[in-house]
């Protein structure tokens, strides 16, 4: 595809010089999610990996939770005007008997609680569309391997080297190993593409792992995760209120401001052994 | 409301001392905007600024475009099965004559398009829906004037403080002065706070003014600055290849990685005086 990054002359101040020269910037375009040729949804993300952020969006929002449910990912032509492909549109069809996701999924994931809007009702629409749990997880993850993951991360995403402005999300395993490393302008769309790159493998649910994001934990990173079946989520930032909670009531640990041996474990402490 | 920050216990893990403290965490709750009853969206927003928040979205949206073209807002009891009052439900009833957002706005602004997705769409969605233009503003802001601006924004983020969780979004005179400042879990949030606050104040078209925000820039943070009638939109990081590409077919002066005295500035440099 080659359109990871973008370069454009940019004028560069520094301290009162000035000088002209080109920059890499993250390519950002959008992209829109059908199912069975129905659009369900569109979002600005970094070309690249799109058949991975199409199927983990799914896994994401409950609509598949494994490889078999996934008959053919495929590009659509023919979405333009004059016919031509602008790899912008990707089409998942789901294997015979999977039920297509309902149209509320068209607004968004926490808005399906018809009982009115709250935290709470964020919360009970991830329990009640979990394919599994993950407080069962026997995952234990020393502090010494947390405090590695950032360095790690970062070291692996080449594109952020170029631009400075891609969000990264890596899995790890309990070890600390990087199993896959996702980069994107959306830290969620990354979180997509490294759950669809384990389901189309066949690795869901991910016992065992752990999430690390670069910048902040929101509800729909620790949702997105839960839905993977990932027992912790690391970030590099602050976690919100809801993220937490929703944390919390799933029994997933979820460990912020993880920079080297400095973090704050806000769930789950007892995976992080500590001796 | 008093929802803007909860407190929660966390496990504080340094160089291997653990201690147990209480921990200020940004509030995330979902809000559902409503068009004259009608469901628009939903977003994970901080709590506060709510009427702010539905304003700003729906001129970054092109429903409205001036503080006559608001009725009333209001918070809408009864929307759960309890028939309380949730305050996360705000209802915005338009001015009549004022056409009610179509549909397709329920999935996304750059989807409005119909020719096909591709970043050539989303800069023709922008274009056909902008109610004024930014290219012949004639605001001018040297570059220490801009080397003023993240300390500025950074000093009057009070929930950053206690949180370090939050992104904001702040509107500044030619002159540097901070005119509004809005805080959210999302940076697209902050900067429709602060949009709808200048339209409510009857201030938009916003010429003359400089918006500066946390993190990255995005098509969708060009967007909005397009439509509120900013000028200039500078970024502590890094913008996306579409945002610039915006920038440019706007005539919008877009200046990333603004750190004290060094910039980059991608278009419209003519607005940022150097002698």
């Amino acid at each position: 595809m080659g359109r990871v990054t973008v370069r454009r002359p940019v004028l560069r101040l520094r301290d009162g010089a000035a000088s002209r020269r080109p920059d890499a910037l993250a390519a950002e375009e959008p992209m829109e999610i059908r199912v069975d040729g129905r659009a369900l949804t569109v979002t600005m993300r970094t070309p690249g990996d799109d058949f991975d952020l199409a199927v983990g969006f799914l896994v994401s929002e409950g609509v598949i939770a494994a490889a078999e449910d996934v008959r053919s990912v495929r590009y659509c032509a023919g979405a333009t005007a004059d016919g031509s492909n602008t790899y912008n549109v990707v089409d998942v069809q789901l294997a015979p008997g999977v039920p297509r996701p309902d149209a509320s999924l068209e607004r968004n994931f926490y808005t399906t609680s018809s009982c009115g809007l709250c935290g709470k009702a964020s919360l009970d629409a991830v329990r009640t569309t979990a394919r599994w749990t993950v407080a069962d997880d026997p995952l234990r993850m020393g502090p010494e391997v947390l405090a590695a993951l950032p360095e790690r991360l970062r070291r692996a995403q080449r594109v952020f080297d170029r631009t400075g402005g891609l969000h990264a999300a890596g899995l790890f395993s309990a070890e600390g190993d990087l199993l896959c490393l996702r980069e994107d302008v959306g830290r969620h769309n990354a979180v997509d593409k490294v759950v669809g790159y384990a389901s189309q493998a066949g690795l869901l649910p991910l016992r065992g792992t752990a999430l690390m994001v670069s910048g902040r934990a929101s509800f729909e990173l620790v949702q997105k995760a839960v839905m993977a079946g990932i027992p912790l989520l690391a970030a590099v930032s602050a976690p919100s209120s809801l993220a937490a909670d929703l944390a919390d009531e799933q029994g997933l640990t979820l460990v912020g401001f993880l920079r080297g041996a400095s973090m704050n474990v806000y769930t789950g402490a007892e995976r992080v052994v500590t001796e």
